[in-house]
């Protein structure tokens, strides 16, 4: 159960992926706990810890080929790059105490232990791919189903730590790309109808995290009273109108404002192809803009799958895994500036 | 007396010249007017036009092989070219009636027939070079002295339109490029103490207009009761101090700073290389930290003088010049782009 390097990305995200040019990623999670073990909140550090290693040898077991961290064990930098991949939640690095997560072929399957609630198993998926994230994620459910006693009540479903995951604990997320809304400022509009369906807006990152470099997170809100086939396609059916709401806006800014939409792009190509120093909110700006002319075809020997990559590498974990050291915020502009600069000169 | 193209750029600039990291140009001019003609405040139009045909014919005569460029005949553009060539002001441009001026090879010497006096006589060349440029001028001076009669009193020296002007009738001129002055707010500090010798301050188009790109404009102010060598020295000899400060300055901010540094050059080099639009403003910007880059040998493949010349060619007039027709300011900026970025993909 090893061998792996902790935060490498996966192949979810270097895949295209279905509505690539607009839609990054798919997520699905399902929040589960074992019936022999009380909610994280009212547990001793003990049991936790017993806890912990009984799962560990389970999903060894039960899982393919998974490699497991010790996220006690392990270091800041290297719980920072599992977050940064999109891989463990920002609450379980930053948590304490026995937690892990097992990590399939390709980042693909994660099974995040002890975090809020006992098990939080997740599907990546590259582009909108909602029923091949579901027909893994419930694969997988069976087999820790097999191995592992699942809290559940027949009324409710799975009982969970926060009521909000009660019923079918399955959360499903899709992150979109959406440049030319809000470019044109009409992200807003989108986001409050969005709300107004009962999905739930969240950022680059996940819950409380800001939405960054054009990038919006789209999930499920409620888990009680309802199938996990209708919690997929509620998310999975509204997903395609904002995409071609998004993807006419594009089309509509290049022909109304070529030279506008040219310039902001072939600038942001300029700052990441000659910067010395970038800021990581600068990597994102340029980045999202740079992902924009690729799907246009205004920049040519770039893929969108290099350019996903280049969001997540350029982040500050990964940027210290590369260099292999710690780094401060000064020496990191410097190295994600040279890191782009690399990047895109190989590439062209 | 034609053929050459009016505003075409003259050796004077592209040529690196001495000093050439901080002077981009040396310029000294004199004022002159004819003996037997009011001064142009007081002069009817008929006399005008007769001093003006007058003079066009004795500038063709004495002058080494002079283009003449009939200023009431030329097109806005044309006149915009000569204004933004440094070869005219733009008070001649921006003048009404019989009035011209004659340009000899490669732009550096040129007389203005009918601005605020009825001859200004002027040298330009690149660098430091305030002796070459008196040289040349004495010289065209004495040939002009030799077929018109100048207004001159034994007690004040030449007359001249304006009293500001009278006895020398000279203004030398040095344009220096400042950058790291401006950059660490140096710059202030040392115009005061210029403006305390009685030397006067002026932007990249000379008198009233503004310092552009980090570009000042130092210059005699007084031209009574000294002798022309004087007004010469006054100024020669205290442009090196600020050119020595300015460049242990760059040393210092490169030594001190260097990511910085670095990546402000390399930004602006990136701009200039990609950006579709760029306005008159950022063009000088960014061309005056390419200059720099240029000189600290940051960017190689590009010399002071190509940069020199771009600050010419990418001024609005010169763009239409080249475009072959009126461009409007989107337009501009369009084609500010395209020729910048041409001209550094050659260079590489």
């Amino acid at each position: 159960m090893s061998g792996r390097e902790p935060g490498t990305l996966g192949e979810w995200l270097s895949a295209g992926g279905p509505e690539g040019d607009v839609v990054m990623s798919t997520r699905i999670r399902l929040a589960r706990n074992v019936a022999d073990y009380p909610f994280l909140g009212r547990i001793d550090e003990r049991r936790k810890a017993a806890l912990e290693h009984s799962l560990r040898e389970k999903l060894g077991a039960c899982l393919d080929a998974p490699v497991y961290h010790d996220l006690e064990a392990a270091t800041p930098v290297d719980r920072q790059c599992l977050v940064e991949g999109h891989v463990i939640s920002r609450d379980l690095a930053q948590g304490r105490g026995a937690r892990g997560v097992a990590v399939g072929p390709g980042g693909v399957l994660s099974v995040m232990v002890n975090e809020e609630d006992h098990l939080r198993v997740q599907v990546l998926r590259a582009g909108l791919a909602p029923d091949e994230a579901w027909a893994e994620i419930l694969a997988a459910d069976r087999r820790l189903e097999g191995a592992i006693d699942f809290a559940f009540s027949p009324e409710l479903g799975y009982l969970t730590a926060c009521p909000t995951n009660v019923g079918t604990g399955m959360r499903v997320s899709v992150m979109l790309h959406l440049p030319a809304l809000v470019w044109t400022k009409q992200v807003d509009k989108v986001l409050h109808a969005v709300s107004k369906i009962n999905l739930a807006v969240r950022g680059f990152y996940g819950e409380g995290t800001q939405a960054l470099g054009d990038f919006y997170q789209i999930s499920n809100q409620a888990t009680l009273g309802r199938t996990e086939e209708d919690t997929l396609r509620a998310v999975a059916d509204y997903v395609p109108h904002i995409v071609a709401f998004e993807r006419n806006w594009r089309r509509k800014l290049l022909a109304e404002h070529r030279a506008g939409i040219e310039d902001r792009i072939w600038r942001a190509y300029g700052m990441l192809e000659r910067a010395r120093l970038l800021t990581s909110e600068e990597a994102m700006e340029y980045l999202s803009a740079l992902r924009v002319g690729v799907d246009l075809g205004l920049i040519g020997g770039v893929t969108l799958a290099a350019v996903n990559e280049l969001f997540i590498l350029t982040q500050p974990a990964h940027l210290q895994k590369l260099a292999g050291r710690e780094l401060d915020t000064p020496a990191r502009d410097e190295h994600r500036a040279a890191f782009v600069r690399g990047k895109l000169a190989r590439l062209n």
